[in-house]
């Protein structure tokens, strides 16, 4: 049972767009990463994403029936991205970032370019 | 796609040990709770349970083969407590606390006493 400080964890993380494992739990990851630029645009099949800013802020596009709409995501505000939902984070200044998602979750869903990341890192 | 503000969300919360259902993705709730003095004693059977501490402090006690030990969650940390791990927390002062764990889970786990919480609302 050991305590996991995000802080602490967010400041071992040197890139971006390279989430790490910091725990695990009925068949979810909780995920560290640190965001700058735009991602890419994707959606997942199965899986629904929560995305929590720990520090700093993104944008999350996303597109809908009435076509592409964006919110920001401020320090202590989370989202949900439900499964199907094409989206894509943006951060213009660098941002930490806490995921929670089912552990077969791939970074870019149904999209594989060079930000692709299937061997995580536990942190 | 709304997202979610855990400092707004939190105050408007008014009792303790009472969860509040801030998200649910993947067949799992994010919680919302305040906890003040000492909960109950219990497990899980089937859930892993994840704590992560929005404000203030607080100690999770637990049971494991070296008998009784206690860890303090300050804010910012996290702790995942195992399915059949004997714990509870307590609280010295008021904490605000986020939870992540399966739909089923049930507050006071194998324990039913007048902190059981079974029908659970939208915050």
């Amino acid at each position: 049972m050991n305590k996991v400080n995000l802080t602490e964890k967010l400041s071992l993380i040197n890139d971006h767009w390279n989430p790490r494992i910091a725990a695990e739990l009925n068949g979810q990851y909780v995920k560290l990463v640190k965001f700058q630029g735009p991602f890419t645009w994707h959606h997942h099949e199965n899986e629904d994403e929560l995305f929590m800013v720990v520090k700093g802020r993104f944008r999350m596009e996303y597109r809908d029936d009435d076509g592409e709409q964006s919110v920001w995501i401020e320090e202590g505000e989370m989202i949900v991205v439900p499964r199907g939902v094409e989206h894509r984070p943006v951060a213009d200044d660098e941002c930490e970032v806490l995921l929670f998602e089912p552990v077969a979750t791939l970074n870019t869903g149904n999209t594989e370019n060079e930000l692709t990341r299937k061997e995580l890192s536990h942190i």
